[in-house]
């Protein structure tokens, strides 16, 4: 059960918000072969003052269309599968929401398996 | 010094949002042995295309009235401390807002001791 | 690349909204000396209904000014560095604000380098 929050620019649609969410999920499938409803997903909508989101000195332009992204997962992806969710995710948002790759930010927390409750008061991870 | 972020579809009023945070606060005590006024929680209130909580394919369905909630917690819990903390703020959650435990979904993240600052520029968890 | 998310009560006009958030750069550049753009700063601004922040029985006064403030970082900081945040960041605020260190509460959040991507599908912190 992996958890995604993202945070955006208001000023979308609620059917260009759906378009966002639907592009994420697929890259979640794609990248992490979870379930098809394994989906978690919450959007925080910020003024464009609420957000600053420079570079590191990259050289990374951002646009408003900056999308941040913050991934809670009770399963420890090795490097290479985090990887390919970057790539995954920056290439599905751009083909489904014009959304440059310079515009999109994640963060994974991973927890353990015993960390989730996906609902019922009960810890499906380690009650199988 | 567990924060807990509850995000949640707008419509309550803030009596039944105190009611729902007092509730969550009772099965924290309950659960953790934290002190009375160990009480640190935010809430985010979304339009309902804001978030998607689906089931993993559980079965387990969602109304409106969903409460996600993210405990950020100092202090390592073990498994049965964790699965008893699920199952309490179902039964407080149902109890004092009518919330199934069907729409009660929670993930835990563990941070270090020195990883809180409850104020004043310290880190109490640290100094005693 | 800290990312850092702020938790405040409504009613700052952007320009306060400003000087807090370059005050809390400030303290991250003193204390964790990191690149001046390497910045990543997120506001949520709530209801005073929807922030419940209390001092663990510390006789921490809190104000309508608290600031909560979440970092999440890929430099997993020693005990003596998130000491001197924690005291840089209530001067910064202090000083620059006018917020009272009784009002600013820290939790950190510390991920693996392959945790972040700061844009372009890629996970910077690994490929150097």
């Amino acid at each position: 059960m992996p958890l995604l929050r993202f945070d955006l620019i208001e000023g979308r649609t609620e059917a260009e918000l759906k378009t966002l969410l639907d592009a994420a999920h697929r890259a979640m499938l794609a990248t992490f072969k979870v379930p098809e409803r394994d989906r978690f997903q919450i959007v925080h909508e910020h003024k464009r003052s609420q957000m600053i989101i420079e570079d590191r000195g990259l050289g990374i332009e951002r646009s408003d269309k900056v999308v941040v992204v913050q991934v809670t997962s009770s399963h420890h992806h090795g490097r290479s599968e985090k990887v390919a969710f970057y790539k995954n995710l920056c290439e599905e948002l751009e083909r489904a929401c014009g959304i440059s790759p310079s515009d999109v930010v994640v963060t994974i927390v991973d927890i353990s398996d015993d960390s989730f409750s996906l609902g019922l008061g009960r810890a499906q991870f380690i009650e199988g």
